[in-house]
């Protein structure tokens, strides 16, 4: 019997969809504490996201909850627990080091299992907070065997999601696709402006006013899945290419840990090449 | 017969709000294009707003959705159009400058159906755009009295909304609850910070390092009515008390303009000293 | 004799310039009631603006100063008046309206001699503001044909900027070239993202949680000239296109307004793609 | 005989006064990497900030500087080095963990030397650093006492600033004014806007749509202190008073660091309440 919950819709929009999601709600004695539904009217596609709270069985509701709906709509019931994770790193230790105190202090919504680095730069910082580190060496490895020997280690904890906390490395499609909707990458720059390698470097040559940082799925094309979460800051002339590096750090590790706030949350839909996001 | 409306609900909250309300929309062949619900949970107060469309006789739904709901229930079916404004204004042109472009342009959901000045500064800039001026001078006049000179010319509108476009004399508490919920200030600061006279010479003195203004109802003591938009900007030692006012006038007409377009798409809720505003 | 003007100097760095400018304008009695210097070590390269007073002869300063200088260097004293303008329009009216009314109030520190449209759709609003509007229409005429009939009218108010108020037609280099860092255009993306045409469209079709504007000089190819200022604003799912167009509308007015007071008080330099800014 | 400095001067303003510090540099062949003047017309008062470089002797430097000025000017030259610092905090940890990241991965330009608790919350964190962690309970003893007991501490070690990482006690005028211009504080609000204890329930109950923090100097009253940077953060009417304080913490911590490399960099003058800052 669960106490509390996220139920997640996605489907074709037609009239009465509320109506019969509460319809069930109502019947089983569940209440609605947040609501809120979407619909994207050029594609016709209805997303809702209830927090729900009673004594309910899941596959009942689950069961009901589809019957009342068009065949292939997707429901999800998700009990309030917190997920499990897995980060992946290179060399920066910002983001890694956001994250593990918040996760130390409880404010991270899930559990972070281990942490995969090819270099082995932040294993120290990763092992001071009681979490085993991974260092998986690239060197004399093709892309796929290293991705092969990573992805045993992340089978091995069975995570919700894969964290890239500045992995500094392009991942195969086929790795992507192994976890698809699973990985959140955190990119230095105001996506998609300065796509690729080295955006501080590119900013600072085109001599923006202001840079920023994007966190998303990687899906498919590296920088170009479904954004979560955006933030920036002000530049000007006198800021170096290495100045915007160091303002925009602040900014990367601020917005990845709010867009995983929103994954862990179960606010994030994933909706073709973007995101429907329920605050 | 309504073709689209705005539904919009204010109850004690209890289980099946949501449903009972899809329920009576469904069984009227009623479809909700955008939807959304929210719970004060500290006072335990539901509200909820609906864009609505389709065939039906709107005191039918006004009455059949009552019916469902507590006794004490607030219940609203606005049909979609142009709300009818008065401003009121003193000597600064951004603000007014702004709306009445917007509203030449079809930009403002709204019909300027007249402006009221305690100077005659503005009536120029009015006239050109095609609208009522009227210069209503506070000298040698009560402030009671002026204020009901005032009254009778924006009675003889029926405005929906009254807009303080930087009118900048305090207005009595009488005037004030006779047109409750209707009043929208700018005021220039971010609130609550430097209530009352020259914010930004405040502002200058404390040497804070950025600036706002804020759109609010005026309902009460001044300044201190419900929120419904601000917004900021950055300054810095190098600014006089006068450079802010120049840099806080561009928040001040956007803010406005931003808040005025919540309200005219019937998105604010008042709740007691705050607002409820569905995005 | 002039009382107030802006020194502004451009040269390859080298130790002991502020010591020579400041040796000059001390001998000559100037005060100094501003000052900033930049210097991009990438290349070597020296800015100076002082904001100087007193009782001088400008010919006199100027020889001075290049006599202590390295001789290649760029040298001006700006005497402090409003620089005369010319815009140029195609249909939407928000910048415009912006424009004229901080012009009609004194806040614009410049003077609109004449407006030109490739379409009529803006000439009564700016003729309700007592400004020239020439309708140069496009239609079967070659674009080089149209540019010169536009051109001429412009020469004819010898300005000193121009500013694109939402001018939507792509201008020959012969153009640009003649104008050189003398057009000030607003972009309506957070360039680079977004470049060319219906960056609003772009911007809801990737999903970006974040739009912008983008003023900036038109030196060369389209929207790739030294940017003065930017800014941005949250959207999200909800947000259709044309909602995020609307949002942008205060955005572009607001940063080409910005833009413009930084060119028009001589705070900016071009430097190669950039620009070196003192505010 | 130094290679790399920051000259800072502030004095009465009067004419040439640029001219006769940089007469003094380039005749002893010292070069200026960045300079930055202002003027606070109000109270002419002169301050000027230059990153310099050369073979030089500090104290003729400095003997030849004041020679030039007027008498009461304030001259310093401080090499380029890490301040050392220690951290007040009680028991949240995300400031702390912040700058401790920042620290251990040469990001801070300072030393922490120690921290103190006021609480022992902190201890594992800190120790995990390698940073020592004093204990100083304040259970039994009069404010007074518990803060000769800190200041035994604090001098020890003795730094250059003092960082209270979210101290949530009041300090007494005495210890303040100990340390002038040395203590630098996290606040969590938009100062001015919500003086004193719990501000991220003030701003849930006054419905604000817009939270901040603020770090400052505590040079008299608590929050009252010269304001060095503040930011802000957008909420609504679903935030939770918990839920604000959640997001403000991101600011809290970005803020704080953002203030302490102004500091750290002398940057930042102290002019009275307010502050003069050479970005």
């Amino acid at each position: 019997m669960q106490e509390k919950a996220v139920l997640l819709i996605e489907t074709e929009d037609e009239r009465g969809l509320v109506y019969k999601v509460s319809s069930v709600l109502y019947e089983m004695q569940i209440n609605i504490d947040q609501n809120a539904e979407f619909v994207e009217k050029d594609i016709k596609r209805f997303f809702m996201r209830s927090e729900i709270s009673g004594k309910f069985d899941e596959s009942e509701l689950l069961f009901k909850i589809k019957n009342t709906l068009p065949e292939k709509a997707i429901v999800k019931v998700i009990p309030l627990k917190k997920k499990r994770i897995v980060l992946m790193v290179t060399k920066e230790p910002h983001c890694l080091g956001d994250l593990l105190v918040r996760h130390k202090f409880g404010e991270l919504n899930a559990t972070i299992e281990a942490v995969i680095g090819n270099h082995d730069t932040l294993k120290e910082l990763t092992e001071k907070f009681n979490i085993p580190f991974y260092f998986v060496d690239h060197s004399g490895m093709s892309r796929h065997e290293h991705e092969e020997k990573m992805a045993e280690i992340i089978d091995s904890y069975k995570p919700e999601y894969i964290v890239l906390a500045k992995f500094m490395r392009v991942l195969n499609p086929e790795f992507v696709k192994k976890y698809e909707n699973k990985i959140i990458n955190i990119h230095h720059s105001f996506l998609p402006a300065f796509i690729g390698a080295k955006p501080y470097q590119q900013a600072y040559e085109r001599g923006v006013k202001i840079i920023g940082a994007t966190a998303h799925f990687v899906n498919n094309n590296l920088d170009e899945g479904p954004i979560i979460a955006q933030s920036v800051i002000s530049v000007d002339h006198s800021d170096s290419a290495e100045n915007m590096a160091g303002l925009g750090r602040d900014v990367e590790k601020i917005v990845l840990a709010r867009a995983l706030k929103l994954a862990f949350e179960d606010r994030v839909f994933v909706n073709r090449n973007k995101t429907v996001i329920f605050e």
